[in-house]
């Protein structure tokens, strides 16, 4: 079984020093083929850099090697839930990134607009990807569906996406995806596993018939596909694994949402350094953890931009010094994963980390690297074991054993 | 629970770029006192060398920090088997040794001939070492042995060694040894643990009574002891953990039978270098996976040969450009574990490791060797990880969670 990252609880601490874990999304790359050198290290990156002589370096692995992790996975690591176990269903994870309000107990569900012909088999199914305001305007309209003894939320997404989500006693995720992956054929029904899941399946099933006749004057959005059925389930709060009291500073829904899954007070908008610092600032005597999220490093990376991705590590870079004026016990910088742009999406490759604190133990870097970081005084480790690190550098992490 | 290295089936995907696991049995070593460099470091391996400058390098430890694997753990973490869960009996390791087509089912057995006296007591566990030609002309002998409701096979294996198979439904193994790893007692008798094992315990007492009626004209080999009975038992194959269409190219028994063992279909023999690039190129469109297996690194370094080694890898080194040749997506060697001339024996030392990819992040090693591989950017990890390594590589490998 070895060490899963659960701490006992008699070894965290009511009190302590205070910690910022600061998140460039996607942070890790790959060398440019004519320099030799990755995004972070093409970048000029003085405050990082400056941080990594006084601090210490590593890198980390954020699920397992060779395995690539969405958002979702790679924060919960960071946040120091094992991400296997704490698995977040895809449904959910839809609706926290349009900002959906998700409470615990609900159900939520990725939908897809689809064509389907006379015989009710799937011509289409991404509905031609209908343009955003026709995504949104059926999306009001299928808003108003009254299902028996659930509330019922449908949103817009983008395109052919949208979200659905099921609010009331005794509802069941994990159940199956309807589209059937092809075309020439139905929608697949919904269907229970098991008696707990029977309402649930019903209550979904019901909801596309009634999206069915609602959407008959459609040429193309004339069908509903279900995907990623899941409930939100309770998760151990932040505030209870680590007795910290936690904010998060972050632009985009989806981080916003995975640190309001965690119990993390989600602190107003605040994207650019500017904001970012300012937030930091006036939040700071209320909280004693604030996990920072810089969003334009993976964004960059996923559009397969080498120049912009080094152009937003060097404002990420421009973040270090808003943060360090608060005077944190420890600072730890890193990334979720690697979002390499010759790759131009996630990637399993290490990401480099820093960290700043009383009791470091130093090394020779000087700048902040893939390669540096490799001989590093923090060495490799699972994302999962970064918070244990980070609460013992605070002073919050008691002796294991006698 | 932690990542045990069972990959979720949903991550792996039927398409993607071609993988070649080229091993070098036993390649880790250690220093030569006199130059301080290893077997690996003193060889000239200008192709290894080559590929090293192009590829990413690291270490893995073939199951834990301190554990010596023997060859069937050791190519079970490297086919991404957790070899600790899959742990292959003993017997079933002896048969495939010897090349016997072992099925599911089968119960294989170690057998030694052993000397006893007129009271039945063992004088000599190992039948004073007979000839091959003896072990042989016995073997055939027992080999007509018949038992109710079994089919019965019995091989020579070496000396005084031997091996010992039945085949047919209901069959139970890890029964215990009837070896006392004593002289001056008798052999002890199969003995049932549970009701299912009775039946097997029943035909393996028979049989060595059978035995030592059919071997009282015998000076030394007049009995036999069992050791390491092991059923060969369902393991899930290759190709369904990974969706890949596997070939094994190989030379030795024990190999091509833990390849066998996991679903690769086992093409024939080759244990040249000439001979395996010729059958990786006739076989080449026919899988997206090949496993190529390399003897002599492992075997002079058995000998405690430190020179016989150098020369046996200098040897392998000529493997790679025929390797190369075929251009895979993916790359990757390395040894099943490690077999240091200094100690004539497997070690528990971390093992080279060396890929050749496009999505590499690349580091500054040029040569390939030991101390090198320390600072190689894929850093240190279990043999189990490597598979998902390669999976990803090539692009086989879906992002886990959204």
């Amino acid at each position: 079984m070895g060490w899963t990252g659960q701490l006992p609880d008699a070894l965290t601490s009511e009190t302590g020093g205070k910690i910022i874990l600061l998140v460039a999304d996607g942070l890790g790359g790959l060398p440019h083929p004519e320099t030799g050198l990755t995004e972070l290290e093409t970048a000029k990156t003085p405050n990082l850099d400056a941080l990594v002589t006084e601090g210490s370096t590593g890198l980390h692995v954020p699920i397992a090697p060779g395995l690539t992790p969405g958002s979702g996975p790679a924060h919960m690591g960071l946040f120091g839930y094992d991400p296997v176990e704490y698995l977040i269903g895809r449904g959910v994870l839809e609706a926290l990134g349009i900002g959906f309000d998700l409470r615990e107990g609900d159900v939520a569900v990725r939908i897809n607009f689809a064509t389907v012909d006379a015989d009710g088999n799937i011509t289409d199914r991404r509905a031609g990807r209908i343009p955003n305001e026709v995504c949104e305007e059926l999306s009001a309209r299928l808003d108003t569906i009254e299902l028996p003894g659930v509330e019922l939320f449908f949103r817009p997404v983008k395109e052919h996406r949208a979200a659905l989500v099921l609010r009331g006693d005794g509802l069941a995720g994990d159940l199956n995806d309807t589209d059937p992956q092809a075309t020439g054929v139905p929608p697949l029904p919904v269907t229970a596993q098991c008696p707990e899941e029977e309402r649930t399946a019903e209550l979904l099933n019901t909801f596309v018939a009634k999206a069915r006749e609602m959407l008959t004057d459609q040429p193309k959005a004339n069908a509903i596909t279900l995907r990623g059925i899941a409930e939100r389930t309770r998760i151990p709060t932040f505030g209870e694994r680590f007795k910290l009291r936690a904010a998060a500073i972050a632009g985009y829904p989806m981080y916003r949402g995975v640190a309001g899954l965690v119990g993390m007070d989600v602190l107003p908008i605040a994207s650019t350094p500017e904001a970012m610092a300012t937030m930091l600032k006036e939040n700071w005597n209320d909280y004693n953890f604030f996990f920072m999220h810089y969003k334009y490093t993976d964004s960059t990376g996923e559009d397969g931009n080498f120049d912009a991705k080094v152009k937003a590590t060097e404002e990420f870079d421009t973040v270090v010094p808003g943060v360090r004026a608060v005077n944190p016990d420890v600072l730890l910088v890193t990334g979720d994963h690697s979002t390499p742009s010759a790759l131009a999406s996630h990637s399993w490759h290490p990401v480099p980390v820093a960290i700043l604190s009383a009791a470091i133990r130093r090394d020779a870097n000087t700048t902040f690297g893939e390669t540096a970081c490799l001989t590093g005084s923090l060495g490799r480790m699972r994302a999962v074991d970064l918070m244990p690190l980070m609460l013992s550098h605070a002073g919050r992490l008691a002796k294991f054993g006698a």
